[in-house]
């Protein structure tokens, strides 16, 4: 990977927690790291100015989205997806498999890719691990990922396993693609593996294995968060994560809650992205230090205090209850955005206060004050959707 | 009215075009000011920030729809609209006669009021002179309006004569319920009468001769920009305005586009109010110095610059038109956001350099130079909507 500017180092650790940065062609951002995910090159309803000021370092956006919607070489030829989005900072995009998974029954699997139909227009589209690759390469984020197939859950053990040998031989193909790409032109986006494997032990150790073997600038897990309990998540996770080398980023696929952040950087990891605080802001809930907040509800309609009372977002320093529930019952557009400003703060806040806990090698006595808090707030509430 | 606040000077003029400010129990506007239409208590698409920034002084919010959601006692409990609606400056409300008007099939007008059904539910409701007064006094905007007839266009001159003659005796019956008011409690609000009379001569004459004989704080022209040519309205303008006060604002309601706030101030209107940038922003066009740019389209597809070649908003100084056309089609709520506020920007951004030229005694040679522009971009765009 020679033509990678990519770096990444730890400057602190507890226990297993680490901190640390990764530097890009587009700059750098610390970890313990919260992605905001910004599907068709926007995170919904906020701009980058307004993720910059709520703290975000790295936003994600979707190959599949993006490829099919302006394109990839539309987005080349403006500069690539950091630039095209007026964002100017680190960027990732994913590699297009949890979407077919998410649209199964518009894609068929072959060990050779998939095809698909785009949920736009119906047209038929196929992906392999070396063309998307390439489409990822076009987009011109600073961390691409690697090709993978994410079953299903619950999958049998044996499609689980179909799923881990497609996964590691789409990761050799595509990393081959990748280095050819590398010789051929200036290439700035830096190639992740990812580990697949359902909840089977045996298939977790198997895919880490395979896929650590291949050199790649940093590891996912993926394949959590897709149903299984929060048990079987942190019991794969803690497996998985024991083959990944120390000195690479470790990024968590599509997760999750505040407790599961906590959860995954008690085991090391460095990177996450998620939905949750956008999408739920856009259905009424919001994040807050008391716990989750389903600010559409009748009780917050004559409530005075900002949706978090802990909160120095810009949102809660201004804004009611009582008004932006007024906003969100009337189909008003201002509601999602202040919503979705307050959470996307707040996931970042969480961040910057994980990784000053870590520094301070106080991470587990946060990780208990804090949930605690949010815990019991999270108990009283009808919220958590 | 001796409980108002509200007062108004004119620091320099120009010809008749004048240059003042008004000062609120919420603060000073400078005019002459447009103000963003907060229907519900937010500007769409943005955030009161969002206003601040773009140099907004005062917002208008809509009685008819503020009384139906979230009611008027509400917004009293929680300290007033503009602390409602975490602006916090000075705020105006409409009188509900427009509204009425424009859904005219669900109400029924009579000489003491207008019975009507909620858009929002089909419940009956009841609007007279003294009741929209007491609502919005309880809403506390700083500028209220006085309860008028705005009959549609075209109307016939008897209909027209029965609207003008309603509009002087709900004048004088709300201007009654309001110092009734402002002598049993504190009042803030500042009670401003409205002329009518449609594009009859005779008709503007009298009603603004009517309306003038009652003491309010300001004086509007309502009834134009409701379908009539511009010649029409500027001629009714024209001829209404003279009989107003010089020493009171003047506000023309519902206007409008760049030319026509021009030819309204040139004749000495003070404000200005309309949905034009906001709700063209949220269909796919904005206004610029070369005149309308419809961004949806696909000329747009591959177009690197920003919306308005000459503005410094933060939208222009970021994003492209490509990637605000992307958004657009894909239907994402950040274009609403951004294309709201480069036209929300350009409209204060015009008001300011229009404020600048009076001062400088040069509004005639700026509206020539600005006009030459930005008409030229007209021509030549299909995009006025």
């Amino acid at each position: 990977m020679s033509s990678s500017s990519f770096a990444f180092e730890i400057n602190a650790s507890d226990n297993f927690a680490r901190r640390g940065n990764a530097v890009t062609a587009h700059g750098t951002f610390q970890t313990p790291a919260f992605m905001p995910v910004g599907t068709s090159g926007a995170v919904k309803a906020l701009t980058s100015d307004d993720l910059e000021e709520c703290g975000a370092e790295i936003i994600l956006g979707n190959t599949y989205h993006l490829y099919l919607r302006p394109g990839e070489k539309l987005i080349q030829q403006l500069g690539g997806l950091a630039k095209f989005n007026g964002w100017n900072r680190p960027t990732l995009t994913d590699s297009g498999g949890y979407q077919i998974f998410s649209l199964q029954e518009l894609s068929v699997i072959d060990d050779d890719g998939v095809t698909f139909r785009s949920h736009l227009d119906g047209s038929e589209r196929r992906f392999t691990p070396e063309k998307v690759v390439e489409i990822q390469v076009a987009l011109g984020a600073d961390i691409i990922m690697s090709f993978d197939q994410c079953v299903p859950f619950p999958a049998v053990i044996r499609s689980a396993e179909i799923g881990v040998h497609r996964t590691f031989d789409w990761a050799k193909r595509g990393l081959r693609r990748y280095q050819e790409l590398c010789n051929a032109v200036e290439v700035k986006s830096s190639l992740f593996g990812i580990v697949q494997g359902s909840v089977y032990e045996s298939l977790r150790k198997l895919s880490a294995e395979q896929i650590v073997s291949l050199d790649f600038a940093g590891y996912a897990v993926g394949g959590l968060a897709v149903g299984e309990s929060k048990e079987a998540m942190e019991e794969m996770l803690a497996l998985a994560i024991q083959y990944l080398p120390s000195d690479k980023p470790r990024y968590l696929m599509g997760v999750g809650y505040p407790e599961d952040i906590f959860m995954a950087v008690s085991y090391g990891v460095d990177m996450f992205d998620c939905v949750l605080p956008t999408r739920n802001a856009r259905t009424g809930m919001v994040f807050t230090s008391e716990g989750p907040l389903v600010f559409r509800n009748a009780d917050c309609a004559d409530d005075e205090r900002p949706l978090d009372l802990n909160c120095d977002c810009k949102v809660c320093r201004r804004y009611s209850r009582a008004y932006i529930r007024h906003l969100y019952n009337q189909r008003e557009i201002t509601a999602l955005i202040l919503a979705s400003y307050h959470s996307t703060y707040f996931y970042q806040k969480l961040m910057r206060d994980i990784r000053a806990s870590i520094e301070k090698n106080a991470f587990s006595a946060f990780r208990g004050w804090f949930l605690e808090r949010y815990l019991r707030g999270k108990d009283i509430s009808q919220g958590d959707s």
